[in-house]
């Protein structure tokens, strides 16, 4: 299948390589030239600009850094038209950015009256699950263009949910991105206070695990040094998905909860505390690092 | 073995009687008749006293509501003299009480100087484990004191957990209910976010359980009614572990917080959260029904 | 002065009439017939349509209730073009709307770029300030377009502050009422807490407003029914500050601090508390009555 | 008078000073030579030990810092007998630490039984006021044993509450100190908000001041650098009262909200961002240093 992908970064770089090794015919175009250079390096093509990009594309993904450069770049920005004047009747788009879920819904609504179809498919997994092909995407749409673009979304990911129609996967990835955020303090939170009585936070990680306090951060991802041998903890933070990006996805959470009037004391509360880290200069750091805010250190 | 168990409510009741029915002599005690008899119904025999409960008992299982319960019962009130006094030396008390752990150190201290051992043993699993014998214990004592009670421990429970030293069972359960209390509020209002935003809560609730924002509350006891068929949610909210007791186990951890100079700020939120749960008047239903604090009802 | 005037709610509409009696010829509009029909009683002309209003008018006065409002009036929306096309060279527009600074700077831009001043004069002193003609002024712009605007500001309202450039006023403006919103909260908990203690709300409230505790609301709007007779705690909590436009404001604020990455631990909590409060049915009720959520009533 | 001091620290020592240079006799005692030695200068009398200093007074007054040593004092511990044992029938003992009311209640009681008045009468006003004589008491007890002690106060302090019955001053004091932690942040993060908007921190700090956001802090201390010359914001955050001191009120006031079962949720959340604050180090700087948290400096 004739594809362009546009947003080449550390995520949707890996994303359009796994494309290119399943057989498919990828223009790949992103702002950086070493990064056009990584795909066209394994086979794909490069494109001059998005515009060349999407010329006879039957799919296009796109992964950008926000709502803005989504709905900049299809529905034009600054005088400049978008890339639905120049996108083939019946393409399929996969916006695999996250954003804000009224932006999907913007973009699609636009999409449609231009006899396109789009799909928002927000990613979760890391890099790791980028490059492995292991992603899970949480994808808005139709029951039908889901299923147009499951081939695809097979390339690059393990598990492919439905969440309902177009924006509720920007929704669904949010909600839980917020849990996540408010998983790590909590975690974090228990284990400082577990050390500061003088417990061994190995044996009440363990407890915890195995009990009702049981939570991905602490199967997985366990913000004390040295509990998880592969967590971004014992490798001093670095790695993982980092303190802005989950502030980033928190502040989504709170934008959306404050347009439907909804009550997310400990999601606010998770995106404040996630800030006072970030201004304090951890903000590249993994978000497990928050456990320093909690606990002093060495 | 000659036991003697005080305090035969919801939970020390069953308990009593997985003792009985695993073929020890049990002398039972408690402020309610009612409750005596159920255990001597099953077997056991009935004291007239605490005082009488303890006599010539090699263990003794207690099982109150607070703090002062235990100090008061063990060291004395009122110028009352506590049952240590009448303990035999070289008897072995297991506290299942959730309490503080300076209490517990306080009383194992005595206990200690009078040849007495005492390990806190609190636990988690409800009534329904209770009954089933499926407890989890996190027990605060040597290696030695928990060997010694293990053979019992494991007439009543299915997990047991050595947290540390005398107190650290404690602090292990309430740094676990801390972040059950978190959870059960995070997962709430990631559900209610993603309702407001049109999303199917089961579908939500899944693509969550299988992703980052897994925890136990998406697992076995889902806050949304209809979602989890057994869980209290689907049973208007009755059965389960009231809000009250969260309420109580927040407290405790708050209350060690303060004391350490910890900082829990998702901990404190939602004690103030089923504090108000409580003041509006749901005290009384199952831990879960704090999801009506972020959710329009009906 | 020619004015037009859009926008005659309860802040709006008396806004109106003390510029007509204060000389000015106003013509006025509103999508309700009634409204303009009592600014036209008191004196004022009524325009046909917002067009209508604006032709040959020297200044411009709006009132609206949110940001799409303003940027679509002003900017067009939907096709439609806005009404900077219609206004002459050289006006003066006064947008004392509640909206986002972004917002504000945005339609400034638009309209510097038409030869248009434009500044944002937001509001403090509710429907009483506004019939009396006492309202604070907060506003962004230059010196001097906030002394070109001074003459009709006076007629309006008894402080104009000048909080900076365009945009300052919106930002000053969800500082305060961030503020506002966690004082009313905090001194809501503090009372609760000593009556939860016996203590007598008066008494308690006089201790702290003439202490460290002393805030606005202790002075002139305590939360606790009984303690001021004029305030609406005393009166039912009907007048005043409805809960659903504080919530409007903290949502504004917490928009504002994701989008320069600020950390607003307390101003997100209030949020939410608001939030929860009018998901239990209180939107309609002054701001005050959030001290129901922390205090058993009756 | 014949008085009796235990306790001269920073608040302790200028209070007994206060009493000397009243022309009362006063006997003081402390742990640290010095502290007595600087009493001893200014005309009091040194006393060997807290039981001398009660032999023969008809006053007492104590400044001492947690609830267990005032309950230790009176009440006795590890076996040795408290003061009241030794204290004349018919004394007046005026404790000004800020302790519990519980334990305020408890050393009451024991006295009453012993036929000796006790009132808790806490101060605020900081060493400043302690110095000048212009500190604020809050008082718990009868309106007969409050007029006992005025004289006395009256020497120490300026303002003289009268909060209710005995624990009702430490109530009073921990409402109120709970409520200016919630200032200080909440104030702390207005000014930070709109800091980061390009507001100046004066002239927004003057707006609020005058609005309803208006409280205490803005009044006289406020937290950002250079706006108030004479609060510690402006003398590096030194002097003032630190960090740690309203971090162990706020515990207090944390300690009482769940004795009662309150709902506090911005003050419990003013006490996890105080312990951050501390646990990053800032525990010996003044209180409103706090600002730092949400603030990048410099």
């Amino acid at each position: 299948m004739q594809i362009a992908f546009i947003g080449l970064g550390n995520m949707g770089g890996p994303m359009a390589i796994n494309l290119v090794k399943a057989g498919h015919s990828v223009k790949a175009f992103d702002l950086s030239q070493d990064a056009v250079a990584k795909v066209v390096a394994e086979g794909g093509q490069a494109a001059a600009s998005a515009l060349d990009a999407v010329q006879g594309a039957e799919a296009i993904v796109t992964m950008l850094p926000a709502s803005q450069h989504v709905e900049g770049l299809f529905l034009g920005q600054g005088g400049q038209s978008g890339l639905l004047a120049s996108i083939a009747k019946g393409a399929l788009i996969i916006d695999s950015s996250t954003i804000a879920a009224a932006t999907s819904q913007k973009v699609a609504q636009a999409a449609q009256a231009a006899g396109i179809d789009f799909i928002d498919a927000p990613v979760s997994g890391g890099t790791g699950g980028a490059i492995a092909g292991t992603l899970t995407f949480m994808v808005g749409g139709s029951a039908g263009q889901l299923e147009r673009a499951r081939p695809l979304l097979e390339k690059m990911g393990a598990n492919i949910f439905h969440a309902g129609s177009v924006g509720a996967g920007q929704t669904a990835k949010i909600c839980n991105n917020m849990l996540l955020g408010i998983l790590m303090v909590g975690t974090s939170e228990a284990i400082a206070l577990g050390v500061a009585n003088g417990l061994d936070p190995k044996v009440l990680s363990e407890i915890m695990r195995r009990s009702s306090g049981g939570n991905w951060a602490l199967e997985k991802y366990n913000p004390f040094p040295g509990v998880h041998e592969n967590a971004p903890a014992s490798k001093g933070y670095t790695g993982g998905f980092g303190t802005d990006l989950m502030l980033k996805d928190l502040g989504l959470s709170q934008e959306n909860a404050t347009a439907v009037k909804a009550s997310t004391p400990l999601g606010g509360m998770a995106r404040a505390i996630y800030a006072a880290h970030s201004i304090a200069g951890h903000g590249g750091e993994d978000f497990s690092s928050v456990i320093k805010m909690l606990q002093k250190q060495g």
